[in-house]
């Protein structure tokens, strides 16, 4: 099935326009190109509403956000919906701050999103309207672990079917879920924490496999997040003795770039809850 | 010839002002750095007039354009126009939007640019005074091909009369023209494409070389073309089957840190029209 | 020495808030992961004041600053002040405008400073009220060499006592100062001046060490300093003829990644004056 779905990225090219924050922009931009999609980046209000017109897709990623780029970010996601574009929100710090908690709940107001990518603290704060993010790293306590997976996979559920949004949480454990069905996913490696914007980069590959497959929107996003970690497990094994964070970040492009659908469909680990 | 260019960049290490895009702003630093040149990034009108006075060239680039850059831009060239230093715009996404392709009228119209550099879709762009860019690439439709090449060679001579900029159209074939000559360019892998910023890279190389060759603009930003080109081959070269466009992107700047002048003479491929 | 200061922030991994420019920013946030710290990064003025209270170290770096940035410098300075946290300043570009120099002069006089990270021009600037910076680089006339050592410790030491800042002087010899005592640092390659950040990279590497070792910042400091320049040197010995600047740029990163307090004690090379 993932096999299909990246086929699809790969043939139709879709282009994502991308409201992100200028600490990972560039990364994400080659991730993009990397899976097969296609960037552009735009952040002020008039230009950020045409250009969302002509892309098939839209991430807001509100790290570094400011109160220039808030009204891009809300005028270029209604456009989305009017248009019927898929729209992702990485709720970078939801949490951490007044204007980033409050910043991503009123995106979850006035945005219908197809999917929502975050850690763990950062999805628990838009489901209880407050948070105590570390920064824009998961809190410990809230770690999704094979003890808590269960009560875990329940609360994704209901977050889920009460924003219409397929929520993906990502951690040492994956969780992305609609409001019946969950795939946890066990892809990946912990040294990709290491490597400033890896949860940015997911989001925007999200965008571009939900945009190349309207149809099935959980398992296009499932299939996001294990390539993401499929591709942090086959740069990791090509790590020297000599290699740390920098070439790992450069080494997971690649992987991407040059991963097949096959490879992908073999490479998953996930179960259906 | 393309030797004593390439040379003069070296030996002078020109100091160059860039109003650019935050995607691929460090990518453009490092292959300034590479070339020889030396990097300077201002956009606030006040800043970017003063660090313009004390650079020798300046580039506009109007990806992730705002409203607090867009007047210093106007600024910052009027300013380069007044000391009569070299000035080069990179018009990406002209076409794609009202404010894109309106500021780079614009521009056009407030500021006299030793060199424009772009794709064909966003050169079309500036010439009809509208476009259909798909986003930041080339429109399929409007590419140069051995084909359509004497048509396109005439369009460019003519815009670049027009304009009194030397035009640098850059794709599978490149084409830099002033009114009455054309360098037709075939260095460069097609493999480029799938890295974000190589236009945006060779924008800021352009602004380098003629910066450094003020009396030869043309035959600089043809060598500057010509360097960009024979340094994605170089690095395609190096590329090993778990390489992708991550590498690709580090290993096409390093073969401008390499390069030497000579190589340059000695790889270069085009013809004069 | 530096071996417990180094175990220090490997330990307790300080999260460190960097205002600074879009250029290098990607750099900077990889470079804290890499030394065993965390980035965060926010501009909007509240955002800003409130992420600086979530962190332990405040970094405010003024390459590419704006009249939106600037008050996020102030109020996040002030509230880091409050708290107690450590602060380092980047004065980027101080004496090649207006601008940067009376923001870094206002910084001075309205924040208390942990540290203050420059090249020689940037520092005689903030000493002297005036500059001549070229561009973000040194002037050649300032560096410091082993024939105006003397002179160039004893005006460190006077400007440390001046501003209550330990100052950081670097480029071919660094020197690391507060009122009485200087570290003169001979770590590092020439070669590390052609990526563009290894300053910015340097400057929120002294936030995570003055920050996890508050009681003795002076050394902490120093430790950044000799663990920067060990980096660029255990990095080039990775070169190979085919890597530039870009490459370089990852290694040394990776070199800080894999580097152990054991080995930051055995490589550093330093005198006390």
């Amino acid at each position: 099935m993932f096999e299909q779905i990246f086929e699809n990225v790969r043939r139709k090219s879709p282009l994502v326009h991308c409201i992100t924050n200028y600490v990972t922009v560039n990364d994400c931009a080659n991730m993009l190109l990397a899976c097969g999609g296609s960037p552009i980046m735009a952040d002020e209000p008039d230009d950020a509403v045409e250009i969302t017109a002509i892309c098939g897709g839209l991430t807001i990623n509100i790290g570094t956000l400011n109160q220039r780029t808030l009204p891009s970010m809300l005028a270029a996601g209604k456009r989305a919906n009017e248009l019927g574009h898929s729209v992702v929100l990485d709720p970078v710090g939801a949490g951490a701050s007044k204007l980033r908690t409050d910043t991503a709940l009123r995106l979850l107001k006035d945005v219908r999103f197809t999917a929502i990518r975050g850690n763990i603290s950062e999805i628990k704060t838009l489901a209880s309207g407050s948070g105590t993010t570390k920064g824009v790293d998961a809190d410990v306590a809230d770690r999704v672990t094979d003890e808590n997976l269960d009560g875990a996979v329940s609360f994704v559920k209901e977050l889920a079917r009460r924003t219409g949004a397929i929520i993906a949480v990502t951690g040492a454990i994956d969780i992305v879920a609609e409001g019946e069905r969950a795939f946890c996913i066990r892809n990946g490696r912990p040294e990709m924490s290491s490597i400033t914007g890896t949860g940015c980069q997911l989001s925007v590959l999200t965008t571009a496999f939900v945009t190349a497959n309207p149809n099935q929107p959980l398992e296009a996003a499932a299939a996001a997040v294990c390539a993401m970690g499929l591709c942090g497990e086959i740069a990791y094994k090509r790590m020297t003795e000599q290699d740390g964070n920098a070439s790992y970040r450069n080494y997971i492009i690649d992987a991407m770039y040059r991963l097949t659908p096959a490879e992908l469909e073999k490479g998953t680990k996930y179960e259906v809850r």
